[in-house]
């Protein structure tokens, strides 16, 4: 894929035992929502010199999310990327609450790189661009989207995956 | 107020026995986010020729918000603007949450005009202004902003009211 | 009903301009969950001499459900009852959450007697006969239910009614 | 310990390479509301032969604590002890909302044995009495308890800790 695309390859990490054998073929390793309150694989990501993006816990506090990112810090490295990717409300009209808040609440407290998940943190495709296009104007320095040639044919979260041209549309206006 | 300003008056509601008295000096009547379950209230809204401003209980659905709505469409007074103004959540760094998910979910049901009010929303000066550049990019169509020529002595809300200068440089970056 | 069953009559009060007319045959009146900010409504039912059910609204801090009863109280009526009905969650397995440490929090709080309803709290009358029990022994002075002789063709709410059999040995194992 | 009071050794584990170690000497594992959703460890745990105690992620639902067991059980050891430890919510009275509303919900749904940490749960010693039996009279199997010697001095979470005496107490009253 890399050679093709140029791209960087991102990759989840669940299991600290698996670092060196992905760290030879990842570019960035990625803690899904479900593992910031991991410690152990965050201090073994904090010995390590390659950029670790760091998803908030769907439910986690700003303190406990820069908590989280100084586990990697206080390791020795220092390229840890924030993702804010959607926390869980009452309400169900979107899959999670995208917390686009955090953004200049965050900006305050950290000169950390931090990018939005609109993918997962909405789960609906419509909703992706506006929130794209919010989270950039809100400060962020990245998006991370969820981009599929055939989204209803994807074997996984089809339902909120740009297409093609959606991703092409949104990269004009997002500039 | 008015003659100097040229401004419409908005007004909060409480209580419908008021509606008469205000109505006279009153150009949009608010409904505040702690009484948007208050079916008289919105009832008799509905029999009046003037806009409501109806502010997103704090702890609303999207269903529940288009249904206090539509208690004043139905009675037949179609002017009906929808203010999203943060939701409750686990996380205190924001008075509340500010809920940008809600324009595109919104505008995807409703052909109402709906505006952000990023001050009561945060509740931090600070974050009024990229909140409010994300509300207009998300789609808002206005934002209901706290201006204060002097927010540290301020009556009430100081802590989220922005001075002239900040107005007007967040007018300039909005356009 | 009152004269067959020697029940007192409770009624949900939604408009200040009812009171006067409920009161000739209203026992008790009860301010929903959804009204619990309505501070014209809390203010003339402390001018009256009728005991009043207040309802902690769905988002209600602890804080704010003391300062409803309070603008009650200090009108002069000292006839309050708070009741805990269920807060709005993340999750959705039941219709709400029934807070049950809203029991002791309250306690400390206030002398003021607190009662429960497990019936609008979970929504699902499988759990009402054991959160009613543990309503019990968490401290609670009282119980709203809802019970109803035939629930599965109730008007509302059936899904969360107790049968008048189930009533009967609830009232059994309280003892 | 062991020997002086015969009762089994619980121990959280973090980490999947501890488990050999720590089984040398531990009765039964603890899954902490942190690691629930941490399921490299879920599965080591489901390949050895001793209980293991699973405590609910704090922002967790149902379907994903029961999920969570799953994973433990699937591999082969059936010693599963679900426990609730109080969910997140937007009240700040207690430190988390004990959700006894899942003991019934979870007695509906699985034959594995429920307890409940009303220590963790609410944060706050006066109130795990109360909470206690409420637990007790809502179903629950069995209670996980703070207790200290001496709470003021306590060098973690002396706040949530019983004293023997309360403790005491609460055993004649849980009978």
């Amino acid at each position: 894929v890399k050679e093709q695309t140029g791209l960087p390859i991102i990759s989840e990490i669940i299991d600290p035992r698996m670092i060196e054998e992905m760290a030879a073929c990842v570019d960035i390793f990625q803690v899904g929502s479900r593992n910031m309150y991991n410690y152990p694989l965050l201090k073994e990501l904090g010995a390590i010199s390659k950029p670790v993006l760091l998803k908030r816990g769907f439910m986690a506090t700003i303190d406990e999310f820069l908590g989280a990112a100084e586990y990697i810090l206080s390791g020795g490295n220092s390229q840890v990327v924030l993702c804010e990717r959607g926390i869980r409300s009452y309400d169900s009209s979107t899959r999670f609450c995208l917390d686009l808040n955090a953004i200049p609440v965050l900006r305050a407290r950290t000169k950390l790189p931090i990018v939005v998940d609109p993918s997962h943190g909405t789960g609906v495709a419509d909703y992706v661009t506006p929130m794209s296009l919010a989270a950039i104007a809100a400060g962020a320095d990245g998006l991370l989207l969820e981009v599929h040639n055939d989204p209803s044919n994807a074997l996984s979260d089809g339902a909120q995956a740009l297409t093609v041209n959606d991703f092409d549309a949104l990269t004009v206006k997002a500039r």
